[in-house]
């Protein structure tokens, strides 16, 4: 069974996932290795990237499809951990030389990787191509990288009915006026706190979430890190204008690479997972999104996520709505 | 009407608050006046100390017995303010010279105080008395004072059901064999992030909370500022020992002074107007805490929470609930 199909209780409504073969993801991003060292350990060269933690996570909820370019030190036991999860990598262009390489450490602060190396190899000439296969696609996530390659794949997909992205701090202060012209074509946009107040320019994160929302993308996902995540939606039926999750109680982190990207993955996967896209509907998307980044940081790397079960899945929502839900 | 008693709907039963004359709470820390400057403006000598803003939060939740040392300047217009809430102030000595006064700035950090002036006056000689009304009181907070005073108001009351207490940095870096004294015999404590990582000489929040409630209060709430709080508590019923609490999203925070005391008091206040305490009622007592703390700094001083209705308290109730929960 390749989507989760949990035997959910009665009182289970909000986590009633219905499977929809067509309601398709395609994101595009980063497909790499990783070596990470954490003060848990460290791994060398693991399989990583922002596309790759995304449509990991996101493969649980509904159909994925991958828009990267790896090199020839990509071979078929990576595809393996795509296909497993019949995630549709014909989308993944293979070029001569190396896979985008990125070395970092968490040793002082869990929050904020030290970048140690980034190769960018054959990442460098990338040039975004889109199968035909995938322009059915009714969801479009832009993982975070440069706004003029997420603009052209934007704007290459005219079809999709959602799209989310992702950026980060360099965009943001170095090319900002194509990131600008990206947000104007999403709809919804995951960051953290620290690129939020520097995007708006605004330090009290209530006005930055507003001043972003003006921006273009109609909902905001803001991530506090260990502190949880808020999300900023326009005004829905019962006036509700924003929802927030804490974080996860948790003793260890054993590594946070691809946390933000699985949030997303978990996030917009349940939002492709469902017909209709109610003030509801973007409440449980911030669950499962917690849900998959809590359980990402349990292990290095895609370890935790490549290897879990739907089971795993439920039991952490259920965990998630104990530490939040009154009764 | 002295106590709230709103009118609730049938879904509202975790906002059932009894009414119990008898079950008093018995406060001793500051009354004090302070000046205040922050981004939204400035206020002279307004009435402030931790048990000012304790007392008029939990008054509406139960009766408040204040036990402090105030100057020639606190006045009946001062009394007054405690005594419209029916806090009883029969605890409250009138000493020779003037009340506490402190004097500080948020211009910077709206979540950290700079302060200019500190006078201690009276309070510099306080010897805590306890009248003999007061010795019935099931529930005791000792707010943030000198853990050699905190101790012995706590031995004064061998008969309290319940006690909770704040403390401060200064205490946990200069005086922490008195305060490991006064965690022994406390149930609650209430402190925020910095003072948790710094008492339990540990970064990560989950292992700092642990070794705290090892020191002895089972009860550990963790204040996070804008990004909500958190309640350990010993293994309940259904396994559950973390509960959080995410912040409301202010646009502007007139005033952040006394929002820790006004939490301690919605949260404790709400614990002593109930009957039986169970894992829902702690729950219950994290909300009523962030409402009263989430209401006090939208004015100066104690100004919004002198002159607040029940009404307020459940409407902001309800805008937590719907910050928060799935359905």
């Amino acid at each position: 069974m390749r989507k989760r199909n949990a035997a959910l209780t009665e009182s289970d409504r909000i986590a009633n996932i219905e499977r929809k073969k067509n309601m398709a993801i395609t994101v595009v991003g980063s497909v790499a290795y990783d070596s990470i060292e954490t003060p848990a350990g460290k791994r060398e060269r693991c399989l990583g990237g922002a596309a790759t933690h995304f449509a990991l996570a996101a493969s649980f909820f509904t159909d994925v499809r991958v828009i990267a370019v790896v090199g020839e030190d990509f071979g078929p036991r990576q595809e393996a951990i795509f296909t497993k999860h019949n995630i549709d990598t014909r989308g993944i262009e293979r070029a001569a030389g190396k896979s985008f390489f990125w070395e970092g450490s968490y040793l002082d602060n869990l929050n904020e990787a030290k970048t140690h190396r980034t190769d960018l190899n054959v990442f460098a000439s990338f040039e975004p191509k889109i199968p035909a296969e995938y322009s059915d696609s009714e969801f479009l996530f832009l993982a975070n990288i440069d706004p003029v390659l997420q603009r052209r794949v934007r704007e290459s997909m005219p079809g999709v009915k959602l799209v989310a992205g992702d950026t980060m701090n360099y965009w943001i202060n170095d090319h900002k006026p194509a990131l600008l012209e990206v947000l104007k074509g999403l709809d919804i946009l995951l960051i953290n706190d620290t690129e939020a107040r520097s995007l708006a320019g605004e330090n009290n994160l209530v006005r930055a979430a507003h001043s972003i929302q003006a921006m273009g993308p109609k909902t905001l996902v803001i991530k506090h890190g260990e502190y949880g995540a808020s999300l900023y939606s326009a005004e829905d039926e019962n006036g509700t204008k924003c929802f927030k999750i804490p974080g996860l109680p948790l003793e260890e982190v054993v590594d946070p690479t691809g946390a933000g990207d699985s949030f997303a993955g978990g996030f917009f996967g349940y939002l492709a997972s469902q017909k209709q896209h109610t003030a509801a509907t973007y409440r449980t998307a911030m669950f499962y999104g917690s849900v998959m980044g809590s359980l990402a940081v349990e292990r290095f790397g895609t370890e935790r996520i490549a290897s879990l079960d739907g089971a795993e899945i439920d039991a952490r929502f259920e965990t998630f709505r104990e530490l939040t839900h009154l009764g």
